[in-house]
């Protein structure tokens, strides 16, 4: 059985279905009716009026969402732990132009107000430094760890006082607001942040993301960037179509929910061996080498995640008839 | 009926079979197997070793071609009505930091080595002006020209007499092999072509295109650039699978011999109102307004291309049945 | 003697002695007494308030001011025949991260409202196209010509029109505003131009351009992309005592109107083989290769310009002494 | 007295002689004779082949450097003081279109290989991470800590084992080698060094700084983007000819003799305040605010240094005379 990540999973039935039934001749980039319903349908579930993107990758969706932020001779604060920072091959420099990633410390990936201000206050405000421009977080974080809105809000009043941008990387969005339980708006435009990459592959869907603007202006010249970067497919309705799909009937919060609850079932066989507490679907675990070697003798593939520690991720797709093998196994360990 | 374009049609059921036989878990990013398979069958099609990556979009073929190609203080000769320099939103200055598209002349958006020797020629050799490092030829041309084998050597001869790469666009290279009845190695690598983009989205594709370097060693930064531009899809074998069905059983020339036939059946009633010959799929009539009014009375949908001209598109998917009434339409005229 | 180009002679001597008088410790950067003054003495000049910026080549003035107008998925329209677009080896693409110049015909390099038009009407206003957000014009144009303060204006008027950006390369400005007539302010922001480089080098000048603001808003990103650039010299004040040098006491059209009179020596001489009209310090004439040949042989340095054509250039010191002699061997011609 | 920093000094008097004398009509851009004997000049000053270039600013030189080493998608290993990181307003991310420095730590900004290597054996060597592509070291640091050269040459070794360019950004070049007693060879190529940026405005010159490259085909494509950048001078003679009168009788030693002694003089007055040793012409004490402040009121300007610290640059043409009253006060805290 394989944990190493949920963003190679299977997608759902919705998600197929969804894309089948939009292979049929449609106005070609986003002119299609599947395409030109995200707008309502995410307004709807934000509560609030947004415009959102398909784009055919979380990266895609963070550096777009970076680029409408932040110009070239800015920088962006985030977690030296961060995807953006680490991940992506250095996308955000690509779609920035060189904007410069500045690198805030926080427990679990996880920032609060005082990290944004260690790294802000340090810079002079002069010609000579980089002047951030905006702070990116991810909900949840790349250890599996969950904002409450109050968090989050608290990082939002901070960039609100100091002019920045606020981008959330929610490429496990739906994994933090089922773990929260708080609405989509209160964790993102009620708290601050102005742009969410609304992760949907990891979570049952297939080659679509959303990039949400809750600040709808963001998104005029963000339409002319996906364009400029070769992200604005012919066919968009097969993304749009898997984004609809995820949305309705909120598939979303029920896959996110399955992930979530097979970590716990894990989180609770390995009690005492926990990096960082488990709030989404990730499991980072303390095991020696033999002990990583037993597991994977048993069967179970997953990441080491530097010295002494392994990473577990459940996909949306995983039963507890799948989990419970391997928590059975961490704790025979 | 629609004729906009190629662009918008639906995909062919072995691409939508393949995708959905993709649905199970593997390797994240392109290490599945369906994208570990591409090479080898890419290069069975071209006879000779290819890399071949699969990309979510022409424009982003094209764009990393050419980024492979050309520094960001190079230029890529091109014909003026080429898509990269009308059609893409500014991707291919965006891929190659900057890089100048050096525009050429030519018949029905068709290059000669002469056209691009003119441009070339009246470009000093010093350091004040971009100097070209790639030709870029797009097959079938924008106005549906086909080069021929011979027509496409006698540019790679020049391309590697001048130390220049060559690019291929081939958004409709399948239209144009058809149209030729030459094997794909004979109109690309052994007329001294370096990477193509083969498109398959116009042609019965869903969301892939294929990037083709024969000259393999480019393929390796490509595999970063491809990275760090948002586009190396996390579930790539959705994508590796639409691209392998296309090529199975040579679906990819059925289908572009389809449209080919289609756009044949159009020209011969359009005689005496085409502004280019049609090689492939595309049909360029003369019309005035009226005529052209009097075409969308009728139910026909089309784009003007230009005052006094109309531009037809047959996709794979069209029947002699669904053609045929605009056929009379057109001669009725 | 040389007519290669104004771009090489010597610097004249309040320049020479206001660099020597600068050589004293001062803040760093543009903190000093020189650097200070340069607003208000700008302002005076252009009967406005100005912002202007020390930068040490006319190359790095235009494509700051680009860069200020123009965004990296944007366009600037220019003369196909433009120094921006053939003679500073890509820089505007640098500097503006890859927006795109088009080329827009024009007799003489010269614009007018209708050669824009011709450009930015063939451009549909969808996102597949890049759009235009600027016009550059020369002035004095790179074959010589001079812009009268209406021609300016109209142009001027369509920029406002379409919201597009309004610069002017003005490498000759001096010269230009020499042989018109006219105030600095009638040419350039009474006739809607934002954005002035104000070249000295080729009129006396040693390392010192000025790029002026008419829209003093500009100027701010611009002086973290001049910083970002390397061009933000610690030891400025070498170059804003040079530009002070140059405006004091009209230096700048006392030697442009000398330049100018030594071309209207060359003019009267040529007459009948003069290709474009002489309205500044540059002359093309139409000569044969034996011509040419002869005048070299005689001792006269000058640049063939494509066949037929020879371009001389008059420089501010080159005096009536030094021209006659080739006044009187292109007569003999 | 004015202790800010050694980049706002006057200008030395043979660099002073030998800019007037260059005040004579020559060849434009780097065609003339002054900046035709640059490659020879410092071929004999480092005693292999060299090619060297003139540009404006030290940013200018280590950006043109990193530009040579590292392609867009890679990154820079450097220290996280490093004045490449924090003090040039991004421009190495300009230059290199987007790459990424990947900050080290080490004592008083100085690096080792030990400290390069924890940076860079944390990178994955996958396509998800910025992969290294170079080192760059400053000498002397910015924390005025000066490098052996078998310091150097055992990052350099590093750097050749791993295939990473090696840059020196050498703005106190000179105090280096000064300080470290070592030819200026000893210190670069010998060492492994790939490219210096040869500092020569903080120690007498005024306006050139030398970009100077051991292994000479890097010289090629930078010389397209000096031009590219906008620092291709048309006047570039005045700054070969400052290049040479520094290096013509080793006035670049002398001048920098003359700081460091001046900084010896401080540091033997500071004995116990200080923050780092002081091998360079900068000293780093520690003072509270009251004592920072009366230094201030006895007339003695420098900056502060983040908390309870000071910093104070010697420059090269401040005497015993000029420093003793600062040495005393500090005596006198």
């Amino acid at each position: 059985m394989r944990f190493f990540s949920d963003n190679a999973a299977p997608a759902c039935q919705p998600v197929l279905d969804s894309a089948a039934a939009a292979n049929a001749l449609d106005t070609a980039y986003d002119g299609d009716a599947w395409s030109k319903r995200l707008d309502a349908r995410f307004s709807e579930l934000f509560e609030t009026e947004v415009r959102t993107l398909w784009v055919p990758s979380g990266t895609a969706a963070n550096c777009l969402a970076l680029a409408a932020m932040c110009p070239p001779h800015g920088g962006v604060i985030c977690h030296r732990d961060a995807h953006i920072q680490n991940d992506e091959g250095g996308a955000p420099e690509f779609y920035t132009h060189g904007a410069k990633l500045m690198l805030a410390d926080g427990e679990g990936a996880k920032l609060t107000p005082d990290n944004v201000r260690a790294v802000a206050d340090a810079i002079a405000a002069d010609v000579h430094r980089v002047q951030p421009h905006a702070i990116s977080i991810t909900n949840a974080t790349e250890y599996g760890l969950v904002y409450q809105p109050d968090e989050v809000a608290a990082i939002g009043a901070l960039a609100k006082e100091r002019g920045l941008g606020f981008h959330m990387d929610g490429a496990r969005f739906a994994n933090a607001v089922a773990s929260a339980g708080c609405s989509a708006a209160d964790v993102t435009w009620r708290a601050g942040v102005d742009a969410l990459s609304f992760g949907f592959i990891k979570n049952g869907g297939m080659t679509a993301e959303a990039l949400v603007f809750f600040r709808p202006e963001l998104a005029t010249d963000t339409l002319r960037r996906r364009k400029r970067a070769g992200l604005l497919l012919s066919k968009g309705r097969y993304l749009a179509a898997q984004l609809l799909a995820m949305v309705e009937g909120d598939v979303w919060l029920a896959n996110a929910r399955a992930a979530n609850a097979g970590a716990a079932l894990l989180a609770r066989a390995a009690n005492g061996r926990l990096v960082h507490p488990v709030q989404a679907n990730e499991v980072f675990l303390r095991v020696t080498a033999d002990e990583a070697a037993e597991l994977r003798a048993k069967g179970f593939d997953f990441y080491d995640w530097g010295p002494g520690e392994a990473r577990l991720v459940i996909s949306w797709n995983q039963t507890e008839a799948d989990i419970r093998p391997l928590a059975e196994a961490i704790g025979e360990l």
